[in-house]
């Protein structure tokens, strides 16, 4: 088996993988595909080296099927494909003990604090896993991570069919947001400067507008009747958007933060108290929300194929990092660790 | 009949008011007594004259007694006691027709954008009537309207019973806040710098600590076993309480907006995504949180008398207001209108 080890500074080396035989409550995968997210791209440009401390395997959106099943592990069974939800929790903690494993005090994500998926390989515990069901490919499955985010952010936001939902900022997670959003009858805006994103959120059936050359307040004035939106969310990680956020949400808004800003922007609070906004942090996902995404795709209410933007092979995987390397017509690239 | 009118820079002038006969759907009321509230202190200071356009009859912590009704009014008698629930919303936007009239998007705010009770008489619709049961004086009436801001607050807060609470800042809203939040059974701990209103919250029956001495964030950690508080009230309106509030919540954390910040604070919002914090804003109160207020202080669950630090008769009511002017022992100043 090969594995894809991160060495720090935009650098990769394929080495020579140890094959892990699974422990109890272990299963070991063989790795279908592994897509690139923004964090591993925050990775390869070095600003997470002490947190991921190279050399490391990195990867967490993945697909794989069972090979191998250790001790003590129920209702899997060897060759069922399956995704893995990349969350280590102690179960130990007050938040775990009260059902919230996924903000675990003392969490661990896996491909980041751990090895993780871009090898042949993958050994992980078995609480980890969902199943694909038949009519989804392993090419597909590697979208259930991302999706997955998309479905927390959209579950924290309590959204309704019939609500109108802006997403500001269109990249991929901001698309699939803006497609789940869709599937449960929300009337859905994309709020993105890059034409190429414009255009792939109109492909998607969402109506999008470049806040660069619109009034993006008066726009959505104008869409909701002087309402607001009744759901914003924030994905683009910009200040201008905090900016916005505040202004476009109706009253009662809620406005979920998917965007991770690591400096601390100024916010308008005073609309909060105006118009009774609701601010919603919203961190990876819960396992329902791993059910729904995968049956977001099975049922076809989520077509994953546009959003593959290359597919590219494990020994070659640095090529598949720099052409994501700001390209904002890239949505997500995939690396093919077995085809499956 | 006699009229206290602001007339702009820390003065009033006492007038001879106009009877206003009630009109279809209002109520004429003999104003029985009128708190101070932190608004009406603002406007003392005159930061609000563009909005108030003095000379004006401020005032809207009320209690009364009916003395003539108008036309087209049910379910109201002369001689009864009520309180004013003083929001004046159009009933035709789109927040209005969702039943959220108390953050209309035209709302008026009676005693600051209309004629407010600093009078003898006072004629009002009767649909912001509510009424006071027997066992209430018209002196705690008057304790009803800022009761039901921390209603409000509490309710947002969706606060529990065995919950832990953290009231940031120990005005009269926030102690307020802390006596309707430990009427629900809830644990409530106040931070404030000032020893008279730590020394305040603990005659409530209610814990206190001093952030400028004690270390907040580790003595919430340790007072809640590192879980962090379930619910903070940020009621202070100053930047270190900005700062507490994203550190002592903890994990799904709500923190509820009570401060009006008109500066637009910088707010961690890694925060809000590391442990899907939700902040909410909170603005005065709906009817339910009226009738809230009423049942606690008739039930005995919250006793409005420490609250009241001083009687003032209607004509000499600018020494009240020069007596809460930097007064940090002060809670509520009342006006003595008709004794009733």
């Amino acid at each position: 088996m090969i594995a894809a080890q991160y060495v720090g500074n935009k650098g990769f080396e394929i080495v020579q993988g140890t094959d892990q035989a699974p422990e109890a409550g272990e299963v070991k995968l063989s790795v279908g595909y592994v897509g690139i997210c923004g964090t591993d791209m925050h990775i390869y440009h070095g600003v997470m080296d002490q947190r991921v401390n190279p050399p490391q395997t990195i990867g967490h959106e993945m697909s794989g099927t069972i090979t191998a099943i250790g001790a003590d592990v129920e209702g899997f069974e060897i060759g069922e494909k399956v995704v893995v939800r990349p969350l280590d929790w102690c179960g130990e903690c007050p938040t775990c003990k009260a059902g919230l494993t996924h903000i675990c005090q003392n969490l661990k994500f896996m491909g980041i604090d751990s090895a993780g998926a871009m090898q042949s390989n993958w050994t992980v515990k078995a609480r980890t896993l969902h199943k694909l069901p038949e009519g989804v490919s392993l090419k597909e499955g590697a979208l259930v991570e991302p999706l997955s985010v998309a479905c927390h952010d959209v579950s924290r936001s309590r959204l309704k069919a019939g609500e109108k939902a802006v997403v500001l900022g269109g990249g991929p997670i901001g698309q699939l947001v803006a497609a789940v959003a869709k599937s449960v009858g929300a009337d859905v805006l994309v709020s993105e400067p890059n034409e190429s994103r414009r255009a792939f959120a109109e492909k998607l059936g969402v109506q999008s507008v470049n806040p660069l050359e619109t009034d993006l307040a008066a726009f959505v004035d104008d869409w909701t009747g002087t309402k607001g939106a009744d759901v914003v969310f924030e994905v683009s990680g910009v200040k201008p958007a905090i900016d916005a956020m505040t202004q476009i949400a109706g009253r009662r808004g809620r406005i979920v933060m998917v965007a991770i800003h690591s400096q601390a922007p100024e916010i308008d609070l005073f609309q909060f108290f105006w118009k009774e906004l609701e601010l919603l942090g919203a961190r990876v996902y819960e396992a329902a929300d791993y059910d729904w995404a995968i049956e977001l795709i099975a049922s076809g209410k989520v077509d994953p194929a546009p959003f593959i933007s290359s597919v590219t092979p494990l020994e070659e995987l640095g090529k598949a990092f720099a052409s994501m390397d700001n390209n904002p017509q890239g949505m997500k690239a995939l690396i093919e660790c077995n085809a499956g």
